[in-house]
């Protein structure tokens, strides 16, 4: 039974892959996608790796009389790449920055300098408390081999964690972003699981996209074709996930992806897919809404998280281990090697006993040996005592039957 | 008028000087410390630089009787250094870890590698919700040309934020730590002014200390004597805060902290005073409890924290560019000296042209530059950034005439 007129929002989601320089064609497809958002005026866009500030003004500048509001989330070295714009007020912003990301000597992954976030920006629209999140995850870039994937799952429960915190007194939340996990990945599982959010995919009415909502598809012409080569009908890792609290219901109407190429033009607007959802809010009485029932499968996904936490402890702590082993290595070389110098300088009888440049560049290398090492040693047990420090919150969240007091309150 | 009986609360704040190794008799103050909390029972202990786990653990087992529930946050180097014990359930726990902190250059100073954060552990202590805070700023080491400001500006906004966006759903909201400001500096205004946190030393009906309620005082032994010369009678930088929300009243009773040396021993417990604070939270009809005014100095205190940001920013891109600069520097050498070095490798006559060990330490340093500036210009790189995210934060929150929608729910 209503007792409000429903409300009905269109939100957008694209990662937008705006690696200025690097990605293809990238101030086209910006243009394509401002178009793209004047058009469509949707309610609220979610843009994630916007990464040039410049980007987000040239579409803030072209937006500025459809969407009067939007944010842009500075973090990280090159930013967050998140970005927010809105035909309604955003009140008021917040962002968390994922304590792992990678790793910073891993330049050609590149995630590590993207100060991967999730962003919140509150609006208010007819007096309902909207919480939208937008984030990115790391990049998953060998399914079989991913060495990423504990800190996926950490950045999962973070995810997970920060959405309880601060949504407790939201009406509404909605999240979108590219999560590059599969649908029932352990990440995935774990973030529903814990918060009580929904996959639009699976709740929508209507569906108009790629055969299993596909958001990187083997069809569009900037995706990965080896990546893909496992999946010839594409991956789902894009999402907009929705939750009311008690006193709302959130109905999905219509779900629709973009297929490849935009409408005619010859390139598709990214290498990702973009979500566009429909949902209407609708203002219930408490006899019709429903309070959450906790995933009974919460306390297994917590477990298991736990577990593959605990591989990225090990291995956090080998990496460790080996690059103290290095360091020392290179300090004891780098020390042996002034000692020789020191004193084939002062005895000039020794000067012709050692070939000098062989000597100086292995004098060289051990230093830079020694300094690299020392710096991904310390790196290394940030890393360890990270993903310690969640394993706590895991064993915490489990011990309480994965129902803390305070979900009670979402 | 009160609808049920008070609930009465003591509240244990310590910052522990836990440096193992550098802080002087470290051990023997866990111990006191352990025997102090295991002897008065407070019903909550929050502790800051308790860096090392062991001595953690050392406290948890010393405390397993008396404290059945504690949390030790780990985050950066050498953890957050934050720990809470607490004799009621900690329900769920969060780690917000403060964006800038500190040069990781400036060893000297030590607070890049303590990963500061702010903790949070929320307790259900009779069915009134409290959300515990525990933090620690990055220190200052120089009033008078203190670098760290507007670092430590940006943690006491994201202070004020994490607790504003965190505790919407709190009935009672605490904040124990070792806050590194004196209690009108920027950050402390914008802190209490955002968040609605009342100062326990101001509100308290009787209090025991020192005259002021200084937390570093010179009669303390391990205090510096130095730091404190221009300040006889110490300095209050260690703070209890608390606020109630709606239909709750928090009434402070007592505020009482240590003045040098513990009973019947010859040294003090830290090099900070100990504050133990006894409230009473008492639940009220709604007609009794007050709604929070807004501070009408929040704009401009907004406006003060956005200029004193501003210079940082100003700062990071001078570093910034130097740092640039210098590893251009470096790097133009030391292709210069690869060029030199190859011809001189290729054209054996030449070999007696110049002096071998002057021309290849000249090697190393300019490799050594440009490795390290490259480092540095990195990390400015995301200080600027990260101190732009911040005043457009701010910026946002002063458009609100510092009045966001969700502040009313607190």
């Amino acid at each position: 039974m209503s007792s409000s007129p429903a409300i009905k929002l269109r939100v957008f989601s694209l990662n937008c892959w705006g690696i200025r320089y690097l990605s293809k064609l990238c101030q086209e497809r910006f243009e394509m996608i401002g178009d793209l958002l004047m058009k469509e005026k949707h309610d609220v866009v979610l843009l994630q790796e916007v990464w040039s500030e410049k980007d987000y003004l040239f579409l803030k500048s072209k937006l500025s009389k459809s969407h009067l509001y939007s944010h842009y989330f500075k973090s990280g070295v090159i930013g967050s790449g998140l970005c927010v714009f809105s035909r309604y007020r955003i009140l008021d912003t917040f962002l968390y920055r994922y304590s792992v990301n990678g790793y910073p000597h891993m330049v050609y992954h590149g995630d590590w300098f993207g100060g991967k976030s999730v962003a919140l920006a509150i609006m208010n629209i007819q007096e309902v408390v909207f919480h939208v999140y937008v984030t990115h995850l790391h990049a998953e870039y060998c399914r079989e081999k991913d060495q990423y994937l504990p800190h996926r799952v950490v950045q999962a429960w973070e995810l997970a964690q920060f959405i309880r915190h601060t949504a407790k007194t939201a009406d509404v939340v909605i999240l979108g972003g590219d999560l590059n996990m599969h649908p029932n990945d352990l990440g995935n599982r774990l973030l529903r699981s814990y918060t009580g959010l929904r996959d639009s995919f699976l709740e929508t009415e209507t569906f108009e996209g790629y055969n299993g909502g596909a958001t990187l598809h083997p069809e569009n012409c900037f995706s990965s074709k080896c990546e893909l080569q496992p999946f010839p009908n594409g991956i789902r890792i894009d999402y907009i996930l929705y939750k009311a609290s008690v006193g709302f219901v959130v109905r999905c109407e219509r779900l629709m992806t973009t297929k490849g190429n935009a409408p005619e033009k010859n390139i598709p607007y990214s290498d990702h897919e973009a979500l566009t959802v429909t949902i209407h809010v609708r203002n219930t009485t408490n006899e019709d809404s429903y309070l959450e029932d906790l995933d009974p499968e919460l306390v297994n996904v917590l477990n298991e998280a736990q577990m593959e936490v605990k591989v990225g402890i090990n291995m956090a702590e080998k990496h460790r281990y080996s690059s103290g082993r290095m360091g020392v290595l290179g300090l004891v070389l780098f020390l042996l090697e002034v000692a020789i110098a020191l004193v084939s300088f002062l005895t000039t009888a020794a000067e012709k006993s050692f070939p000098k440049l062989s000597f100086y560049l292995l004098g060289s290398l051990a230093f830079a040996v020694l300094l690299v090492m020392g710096i991904l040693h310390v790196f290394y047990t940030v890393e360890v005592r990270t993903l310690q420090g969640t394993v706590d919150q895991m064993r915490l969240a489990a011990q309480q039957g994965g129902a803390p007091a305070s979900l009670h309150h979402l």
